[in-house]
């Protein structure tokens, strides 16, 4: 049996394949509403369903948003099971967006939750905060490793709250953001093979302000999920234009933007979207 | 009807009838084997339902550590429900410890699966993370405080990996984590009622060096959630030592040193802590 490929090399040859784009998962009150669907697990359950489908072959990555399953109770989580069982059957790389943070076996329950082969969660790959210290992170990474899989960090959001935690300065020299990056890199420079990506990578907004972040590139290259394209302002354009030599290593993440279209048009929109990206990216 | 007690002035009941110790419901994978329980579902129920006959009416709040049950997926948030449902039915006050910290209409969902009167897991209280802001905090605040909920607010945590993050300085004056105590107390004065304690709090731990932290007492009267008691090196006399005039507003979580006791002896162990506590506070 060889190794399994890493989660750093599946995410690139994703993003070979398909472009950016990943299709977020957000079973969200208003989205239910306007699919026709009941707010509740079964509603949830059925929309996760439909996105994975119209996502299967189209994208490469899916985002199911933690948060509107766990809404539901048990129930929800149920709900959550089936539908990222059915985007890994479908050949799709899941990234449960939980931003779980805690520490010690605390945080390995979190890891063993999401990222062990053959928890009723797994998934992928997982989004994980830094607010206990990256240094609480570390057996998360290591144990998302040993399967295949990944995690993203919180590095830089770009919710307007969010400059007062991650602007805060470290030794009276960088920001906190560009401290967790520059933790998380060095880390990942000593375990991921030579000219691979890594497999522990960050959560930044796609409407960032790098320099008053703080940020600069990292090596090895490592891959950036970005929320905040679509609705929240960011489209393709942005992708080159933010984040410069990273661009190819940034998971595009747009969702109410493509799941708005409803249930009958959303294949469409997804294979449309994609072409925008593609026509930047050529 | 009258208006239900706030969350604020539950907690302060319960630390005045009971004193500060809080019970931390943990099921550990090395716990549930020394209780001879299976780790899996299954056993988590079991042993968070023995946890609660032994600590209703010894103590007044106890602590579920959501990771132990989420690790195993949907029939642990079965099981976690079950376990919520028979502690707020004793009368336990119940902090569900998820650290759960997003923005916006995701941050809310996580707010409705915990704190929603009538959801399926229904606390009394959540812990939260601000890594994305304070202000991404405020609406789950607001939708605490109006069904009489709590929230506690990560501050200063007691972890060795956590200093990088929570004591970086914001405006070269304070550190992260006296912002986010200043924050919280600015709100608080404003929507707590004259007399009452706040239903926002923190989690600060029982072993932070409150100088080196940049710490300092607060207005209005918050409850602290201090984990750190019992196997982490903090004990009773630490209530006064370390956290001085806001020593009665402490919440001394403690959980596997009570837990490890193993069913049979739980009660009398969480008896005899209790009069330790007592103790020192009179």
């Amino acid at each position: 049996m060889t190794a399994p490929s890493s989660f750093g090399e599946r995410v690139r040859g994703a993003l070979e394949t398909f472009g950016p784009l990943c299709v977020g998962i957000d079973p969200h009150r208003a989205l239910l509403e306007g699919w026709g669907l009941e707010d509740s697990a079964a509603g949830a359950r059925e929309f996760g369903l439909r996105v994975v489908e119209a996502s299967a072959g189209a994208v490469g990555i899916v985002k199911p948003q933690v948060s509107f399953f766990e809404r539901h109770g048990s129930a929800g989580f149920a709900a959550l099971e089936e539908v990222l069982a059915a985007a890994r059957a479908a050949g799709l790389l899941v990234i449960a967006d939980a931003k779980r943070g805690d520490i010690g076996s605390t945080m390995d329950a979190y890891a063993e939750a999401w990222l062990r082969p053959g928890s009723p969660l797994e998934a992928d790959a997982m989004t994980a905060s830094p607010f206990l210290g990256v240094g609480a992170l570390k057996s998360t990474f290591a144990l998302a490793e040993a399967s295949g899989k990944g995690v993203f960090v919180l590095a830089a959001t770009s919710n307007p709250e969010a400059s007062a935690a991650q602007g805060a300065v470290l030794g009276g020299r960088r920001t906190l953001s560009a401290a967790i990056i520059a933790e998380v890199s060095g880390r990942n420079a000593l375990v991921t093979p030579e000219s691979e990506w890594a497999s522990t990578g960050f959560v930044i907004g796609a409407t960032v302000d790098w320099d008053r972040a703080g940020l600069a590139a990292f090596a090895p290259p490592a891959p950036i999920l970005a929320p905040g394209f679509g609705h929240q302002g960011a489209g393709p354009a942005d992708l080159l234009l933010r984040f410069g030599e990273l661009a190819p290593c940034v998971i595009a993440s747009e969702s109410r933007s493509i799941l708005e279209a409803g249930p009958t048009r959303l294949g469409a929109v997804i294979k449309a979207r994609v072409s925008e990206y593609r026509g930047i990216r050529a």
